[in-house]
């Protein structure tokens, strides 16, 4: 009985009774993107690294795990918790300072990435990462699955843009270089083995990043293709010749039906293709014409439309963005996440087409993604749920090929819990082996998002 | 007696005889940067991963150490080696593929620096990094001690530039993961482990990297500042308006030395200032004009030089590039090698400046150094030696206030064994603790670079 009244109020007495929150109150959150995010019951909101130590401590020494929470938008059963667990909330560690000189920040694990964003603009920067759920994604978080997004393949992943890092071990060690330099090499990189180990080998509490200028004004253009080979040479077209700040990627069904859905339909009336490209870019209407031009000749791009508003920019990007629109006509969902190098797209895509099809043929294709680092987030889908063999048949379906191309079968989301199985059918057992070491040498009691993102040995 | 008849025969069993270098043999090799680098007397050169984990493997069970080295380049002793060890040449580890399309490469740990960048050249193409020592420094090497150099400020270190990796563990495990794809995160980033961690936990064999367009046709100019501040500021306004390619900061005592021991004092004749500031920009003579004007206007710039050939640009590179032209009249040298934010490089400098005159007057500061990155080369040197108490006085005055200003002392060289102290003084306790349980699980033998990077516990 770790959790009885001794154990909470030592919580208490580490962060205050009124940021120990039981069933009630924690019934009262909103629990994101996975209903058993709250399932523990039982959640504590500290506000420093000394706090979080402390914690840790506490659960190390009686075995009650620990799960991190950021902005519970994880697509991957990260934060999954259930009774007998304690949620650690990092919404209390909220610091943000900018410094416009050297262009760096210093973040709280709690804060947003729209809050971080914003606190950029105002000095003419950026944060150099945007992703959907930018408005509850914490940086925490998104240090944690080492977030990706729609500006990495200029910018790189979220642990590309880490500096330094605060973070504290499973036994309450803290772990502290908050250094404000990209070139650092003191040693093995802790930062970077936290980054991506989603709350299994220790909690991050605070980081400093890299900032980027703010990107100039931009023109956004939607353009129709016949398919992704295409699609990436109009694409290289305008990026050879810079400034190219966005390229995002939708296959027809998934453009189709989120337009409806969201009652943008207009926006694709000027073309129906295979493929639509949305490019953001910061070279001028001449600039593009002229990056345009020998696409169109070359039938690359069958046809464009430049938004000629916010507004209209707004209605391209609505989208791609809403991507929760696709589940009101089907439900039941599959979602996956992977990486191919960009010359496997179209066979891939197709082959994917014809294993699904094998399997059942009304299963709804949706595809889209970020172009440039040929990251699709796919989405298979139907209006009735799906049984266990359909569902593994599926999983191995957009498995298939996969890592013989050297793509990846976890782009940007995460592992969690939802794709442990995945993980374990495609890094090879030696890789596996390596992960319990490291997991088993930092966090030996286990109580670390236990279950999470390292596979069981068998 | 490890390295016996037996153990000799097994090395030739895996390789080849001819593949073994004995006393003699390696005796003929150039030791690079550290005449102690092949004082192990004994060398094997395997050509694939498969022997290397067999080479590891004997070694594992027979307890002798493995030094890796790549092109013998390192500055901070990673690649020293002692009777009793065994080197591990990486130069037939040497795979080159590229592909255009995809831009990546997969490249071999032995393959240098130059000949994969002539390979990229060739299809238009960059690996995204650069550095002094391109002709002789191998990838492999440039992995472990995650290498930067003069392009890091836009294309990230070696660690960014990684997509896949192949790597053996001591006990000859084969991690291979050759992933061609920027977003993976397939669980713990093992590649980001290894890269930076100099062969102590594992020794790479292969990498895939991401490749970049080659730079455009690019102009090289020479600025003469009153001090680091006006320079970062030029630097800035050719920055923001895209196509810095390069900017590399001299303090006049460095580049009057090199340029005279060079014969290239004309180059500087144009101005006597404190600072140099080189640009390499992709701006246009009328672009680089307007973004040099308000620099020119507010006095942060003295007077500029715009090199109007390929061999006027060569030149000025040549001061840049020469450090070791620096030891001719000075031969007794202490190297370091720091990150600090840009803002603080003046006040740095000046205090510094001072702790030697403290320790002694004679002292001369050589300063140089990738300005967008805030990474110092410096150089205190004199004409006779350094006593002990000296030489410990100087590293004190380097180390001064670095890491709370939120620097670096460790920036792109690597720690080897030259900045083991500098590392045992900067790093926290629980760091070094969380390093030596990192190097405990993957190599519990200790057989992969033993004293190197990792200090040892008190």
């Amino acid at each position: 009985m770790p959790l009885d009244t001794q154990f909470l109020q030592s919580l208490a007495d580490i962060v205050g009774e009124e940021h120990v929150r039981g069933q009630n109150a924690v019934a009262m959150l909103d629990p994101g993107v996975d209903p058993s995010n709250f399932a523990a019951g039982l959640a504590v909101r500290p506000s420093s690294a000394a706090e979080v130590a402390a914690i840790l401590s506490l659960c190390d020494a009686t075995g009650v795990p620990v799960i991190s929470h950021g902005g519970r938008t994880g697509l991957a059963g990260g934060a999954v918790s259930a009774p007998g667990e304690l949620v650690l909330m990092t919404d209390r560690l909220d610091e943000l300072t900018i410094d416009p000189v050297g262009r760096v920040a210093i973040v709280g694990a709690g804060i947003s990435l729209q809050s971080l964003q914003e606190a950029c603009a105002a000095e003419g920067l950026s944060p150099g990462i945007d992703l959907g759920a930018r408005g509850s994604a914490t940086v925490g978080g998104m240090v944690s699955t080492n977030a990706g997004g729609m500006e990495a393949f200029r910018y790189g992943m979220m642990r590309q843009r880490l500096l330094g890092m605060e973070a504290v071990l499973a036994d309450g060690t803290v772990l502290c270089d908050l250094a404000l330099v990209p070139k650092n090499n003191e040693g093995y990189d802790l930062r970077q083995l936290f980054c991506g180990a989603e709350g299994t080998l220790g909690v991050v509490t605070r980081v400093t990043m890299k900032l980027e200028r703010a990107d100039p004004p931009s023109v956004t253009m939607l353009a129709a293709c016949p398919n992704a080979r295409t699609a990436i040479r109009a694409m290289r077209n305008i990026e050879d010749r810079g400034g190219m700040l966005r390229a995002e990627i939708m296959w027809r069904d998934y453009a189709r039906v989120v337009a409806e859905h969201t009652g943008l339909s207009r926006v694709l009336e000027f073309c129906d293709a295979a493929v639509y490209l949305i490019i953001e870019t910061a070279l001028d209407l001449d600039g593009l014409g002229e990056a345009l031009s020998p696409s169109l000749d070359a039938g690359d791009v069958i046809d464009a439309v430049i938004a000629q508003s916010g507004r209209e920019a707004a209605d391209i990007w609505g989208i791609r963005e809403d991507t929760f629109a696709a589940s009101w006509s089907l439900p039941h969902q599959l979602w996956f996440d992977i990486s191919l190098p960009l010359a496997c797209l179209d066979t891939y895509m197709a082959s994917l087409r014809a294993r699904l099809d094998t399997l059942a043929p009304s299963l709804v294709l949706f595809g889209l993604g970020h172009l440039a680092d040929g990251n699709l987030h796919l989405t298979i889908c139907r209006k009735c749920s799906f049984e266990r063999e359909l569902r593994d048949g599926i999983s191995q379906a957009v498995e298939h090929g996969v890592k013989d191309l050297g793509g990846s079968m976890s782009a940007e989301h995460g592992i969690g819990t939802a794709k442990l199985a995945i993980l374990e059918r495609n890094a090879s057992a030696e890789k596996l082996a390596v992960m319990r070491r490291l997991k088993a040498a930092l966090d030996p009691n286990g109580i670390l998002n236990p279950g999470k993102v390292v596979p069981a040995a068998r």
